[in-house]
């Protein structure tokens, strides 16, 4: 699924449980099982609004995704979750680069009220020229890397000129509670746009293999 | 499969991945993907041995296992697994107990050279004299058990004259990581023969699945 | 600090971090430090309603605590706390076991409308009755494993027989996010009553060390 | 204290614990205290060597530390630490940069043979040329992310063009068994030159607070 541009993706390597599996689960400390979702659609519902999590950590779901590195450093401050990212160690990282588009760089203003976000207010005018001085910056450090590379600098110096708007891949792999954890996080209005547009694609292809799961995810979160 | 006697059983509930995925993972580094046993399986002896555990995390297993509780003490300080277990508030706990059978307790004297272990010595007879006062302690313990239930005490406060005997029930989930650190554990010739049954059943359960990554793992503790 | 009977304790062992150092983490990310509580008590208060909770992961506390068997089993379902305990395998099993008080026996009736609690309804008298119970399964216990002892069974085997309000002693340690993870849990209403004794004697002593951030904590229990 | 230049520091912010206090969490088994070191430094010795690793939990240590972004992805693999960190969407990054020194990028030739590491084999000529080079991509990436804020653009999206040689802040907390298995990777010869650094400097103010313990994990690196 593309995310942000047509280099950016996620992608949804596999999935293991089911709402199905979480009631089981569930059903231990009772040491009964699943007795059909005319009952059991209560119990995930109880489960879920009353915090019982542990069962959601019998399902879960592994993501492979390229993704900017500004996004990937709010990626890993996750820790619950299992990645194998490429390196810049290894391989002479990929010319593919995040710049934004006119849109978003429309609204990306700096709010003067609110520390974290932005306010719309460019013109289509004044965001296509702050596009171009993006691209210019990362056009110039591309030709730095590769420049350094040239000169025989190892790989895991040269990579220093690198701006945080590189192209990285990983995959990520977690239960599926610690899923709900951080797309909790990452759909929030308060995260960055761009992290938030990978949340919700991963937020859909949840919602295809737990759809019972992510029905309550997603009522609890509109209730605020 | 059964463990320990007609009682205890460790199932596998599920598996996700694979030792082709562990190499996918592992080759987010450089960017390339799966290129084939003939040329991966010395990348899968690599990761094992310097210890690049992390690609071991794409993978994983749920188990049911039915255990006594001092079996079950060991096994939850493992906190990189989850857990959801049959609960003595919820429900009357089920009259089932592990009885160690004659074999197991004509080994079953206390060392006095070494703390932990114990040493052959009992003969036949004097292991079944043992057998039958835990016999005896556990059945007055049942007895007990149900006469403060009958006499309307809590279920909560009842299981108080439990004994760690009682066979309880529960799953376990976790990466394939964590489950060779737990086997590494559990395994060891130090543990406890009762934790060690579940264990080899519970390798050799993984071994179907995750064929290479266990031969490596069984390989690396041949040698110690 | 006493908690059950005369037996069961926790103290605190020792604590790290404090309020203004949970600021001064917090201000990493406005590269500012702590500018008085005229100002960051305000900061404090934001960081814990609106969960910003890794600030409170640069303090902790580590307890030492004597308590039985099955109160144990719940508490070491925490899987952020590290953990060393009295183990049956290396040491005799000291003669110290939990015998519920009669008034807590006359709040010990088995609800029948509720699966998890009991409701409140013994006499004096019943209570006394049903304690003895307890006493004596508990006494009976004690003498079968001390003779599987004096028979020269092994420590390991010998302990099978043992109820789980038998006293075990361990360390826990744990930063403070983790630590009111578990008291929102084991404080909460439905916990049972003797877990519930160690997470109030836990709160008190955190209080004395990181007083703003368990008023805040305090604070929002009491909202529901 | 100093680390890579004369920005780049790490300073211990606290510790909790003791070699001592090891001892006391690994006597919890055996309902024993701390005997005196003629006695214990053994034990000690047996914890480490044996790979008992849960009593090492009971300390731990608080680190504040200024690197390049390079360096923090890496350090923020390990997940098993609590970290707070400077952010670009909440203050503007400050104009520090890791240049490397001379000597560093004479020694930075990409190798052939070798994936991750680099060969020695720059003049001092062609160190400083390629340092240059560096450090006017440097330059102009910190110009361009001024011009960008002077335009009005939010911080969030004007960092994109900042490279990875900035130096952010941040603070790293975990237990000591967790800095140890950091300290372990990150001394590698095969981590990176920047990183390994760092580590240095940890390992020599951990060994001020926990003499004994880094003893034995320095004994046990020398070994192999």
């Amino acid at each position: 699924m593309q995310v942000l541009d047509s280099i950016g993706y996620i992608e949804l390597v596999e999935t293991w449980g089911s709402d199905e599996g979480i009631i089981k689960a569930a059903r231990m400390s009772t040491a009964k099982g699943f007795l059909g979702w005319e009952n059991d659609a209560r119990l995930l519902r109880y489960l879920w609004t009353h915090r019982h999590h542990t069962p959601f950590e019998m399902a879960g779901a592994t993501f492979e995704i390229q993704a900017p590195i500004f996004v990937v450093r709010e990626w890993h401050r996750h820790r619950t979750q299992s990645y194998n990212e490429m390196s810049g160690r290894y391989i002479q990282l990929p010319n593919l680069y995040y710049i934004p588009s006119i849109k978003r760089l429309m609204e990306g203003v700096q709010s003067q009220k609110n520390k974290q976000g932005s306010e719309a207010g460019f013109s289509a005018a004044e965001a296509k020229f702050r596009q171009s001085i993006i691209e210019e910056a990362t056009h110039n450090a591309r030709v730095m890397y590769e420049q350094l590379l040239h000169l025989g600098v190892s790989r895991e110096l040269a990579r220093l000129v690198i701006p945080v708007n590189q192209y990285t891949r990983f995959r990520a792999s977690a239960n599926l509670r610690n899923w709900l954890h951080f797309l909790g996080l990452r759909l929030d209005s308060r995260a960055q746009f761009e992290i938030r547009e990978y949340a919700k694609a991963a937020e859909q292809m949840l919602t295809e293999h737990f759809t019972r799961t992510m029905n309550l995810f997603r009522e609890e979160r509109e209730q605020g």
